[in-house]
């Protein structure tokens, strides 16, 4: 089994600058979870929250790209119709070049209304600017000449986009998914699968099913290191921590679903179809080391082979025992050769 | 007096992309280079142009940044009309921060025709653009309050612009400017100046005297170290040597000054007031130790106290012959002490 990282990190205005800022210290988890054997990490992108999310996530992977020499650098993701589409190509390309290839591009279409509002686009423009801009993405990788785009949002006359990136035909593209439409889409455009952040254990294996069901239906071979599922993490001394780690994480989510809000009351948070509190309580990895490796457990006896984990507040000292007590017992044979062909 | 790096590097579509390509050649020269002493570099940006010069420059720029300590990080330069100034200003904040305020922000109107037609974006619209984006830059990084924006070319909504930069109020903005109109705009923006790259040695003495007298008639003291005049160095073996590359250079920056072709036969390159050939001949480091120590002491001797030198052919080798034999000639006594002002 293979196992990642799944994140953000914060500075806020008013936050101290000095060297061990948030994001700093992010760069530092991440090298140290790369020499503990982690796979990626994944990194989200938000505007204006006024708490200092990641926003330039290529620009802060590029830094973790120089101070990482295995650890693929992942978005979760991207969102395509805030970026011109050229000047993400090139930025995607530069990193993935200077890494020798180690990007892997999440991208999205965008959920949170202030975020569309901040940026002066309307949302309902989400899927029409996905689109177009995905299009764009790809052919400025994959096209050896010049052309030229007329298009609903953007036109470019006689480019070629430079540089290359490492991977060809371009970087892997992972997509975020939930419902059965969705993942039939990431199946047919032959995408790699992001799936979830929380929801129960059930479900997850469910939509694991359902979507290696949709890529044998397509004729393609399925390779589980193409869905990365993603699970809190707290590595809790006893029950008592546990269930306290698991009420601020309910507490947390919520706080994040609320920046989803729309005016007319509305909130576009993907997780809608469960109740949040069931759903952390039976999905996240919070517990003790036995019951931690119980979850994975189920999971990786449904086929699931490449977990992305979040820090659920036990930090480096939560991961170090994760990847030291837990890690090994799922190891197989078979990684290597799998984990290959997945990229 | 301060010495940086002024320059480019490319990889193209077709070149191998093994770990010593050209942008990975690029970071170890600049890493050299600020172990020798060396205080910035500065990086072009460019796009379309088919042998792969640095586009997303940011990007590169903050993996220099990871790789390095003391060097400062300079755009030379990010053209404005090409970027959204929301997404610009997080990028480049996200480097300022994770450097701890190592970003000297470069900027300028752009000037190539091809490149502003391979965008989409009319070129007679530059100067609207970056007067625009300047501001939206500006507030981006200052306003400590969640702001709103309605103009000719960008609408944002309630945003707060995240991380904030370490330097206060902003990271040094450096605009180029050659005429004595363009030297007046840059001395009553109160920016720092990037001085030519090819001009005859008086012509550059003229144009520093010229900006100096005009930011103190404008009641401000003169740093030196706000203006970085840009030259190429050559360090040769002998007379035959330096002949020969001074050709090479007329004639590869004549291929440079093709790319600002516009189709109505004007050509956009800056340098339009000088003969080229004269210009390099006269104006260049390209000679033996003493040839070229003799050129920086004219300018030294002018008030001179900050040059960038781009690499003319020598490599790494000349510059550590001009680290080692002439930088030390030209430190100043006063140089901590200003130079720290000027930052």
């Amino acid at each position: 089994m293979r196992f990642g990282l799944f994140g953000s990190t914060q500075v806020k205005r008013g936050d101290s600058l000095d060297g061990s800022h948030g994001f700093a210290r992010f760069i530092d988890y991440n090298v140290e979870a790369e020499a503990m054997g982690f796979h990626s990490s994944f990194v989200v992108e938000h505007h204006f929250t006024g708490f200092g999310q990641v926003s330039a996530t290529l620009t802060l992977l590029a830094w973790l790209g120089a101070r990482t020499t295995t650890l693929r650098l992942g978005t979760a993701v991207i969102v395509l119709p805030w970026h011109n589409p050229i000047l993400l190509a090139e930025q995607a390309a530069t990193i993935d070049l200077m890494t020798g290839g180690r990007l892997d591009l999440g991208i999205g279409k965008g959920y949170r209304y202030n975020e569309f509002a901040g940026f002066g686009i309307p949302m309902e423009e989400a899927d029409a600017r996905f689109e177009e801009s995905l299009e764009l993405l790809l052919k400025s990788w994959t096209s050896e000449e010049r052309w030229s785009h007329k298009g609903r949002f953007y036109n470019f006359e006689d480019v070629v986009v430079e540089p290359p990136a490492a991977q060809k035909p371009h970087p892997p593209i992972w997509m975020g998914a939930g419902s059965q439409r969705s993942l039939d889409m990431v199946a047919q455009r032959d995408f790699n699968l992001l799936l979830d952040q929380i929801s129960p254990i059930d479900a997850a294996i469910e939509r694991f099913a359902y979507f290696r069901w949709r890529v044998e239906a397509l004729g393609r071979p399925f390779n589980p290191y193409q869905v990365g599922l993603s699970r809190g993490l707290y590595v809790a001394k006893d029950a008592a921590d546990r269930d306290a780690a698991i009420e601020r994480r309910i507490a947390a989510r919520a706080r994040i679903d609320a920046l989803a809000q729309r005016p007319d009351g509305k909130n576009t948070a993907s997780l809608l179809s469960f109740d949040l509190g069931d759903a952390v309580r039976d999905g996240v990895l919070f517990g003790t080391v036995d019951e931690i490796a119980e979850r994975i457990g189920r999971l990786h006896k449904a086929g699931i082979r490449y977990m992305l984990v979040t820090d659920g507040g036990s930090g480096i000292e939560g991961l170090r025992t994760f990847a030291r007590e837990i890690i090994p017992a799922f190891a197989d044979p078979e990684d290597a050769t799998l984990a290959t062909a997945a990229e």
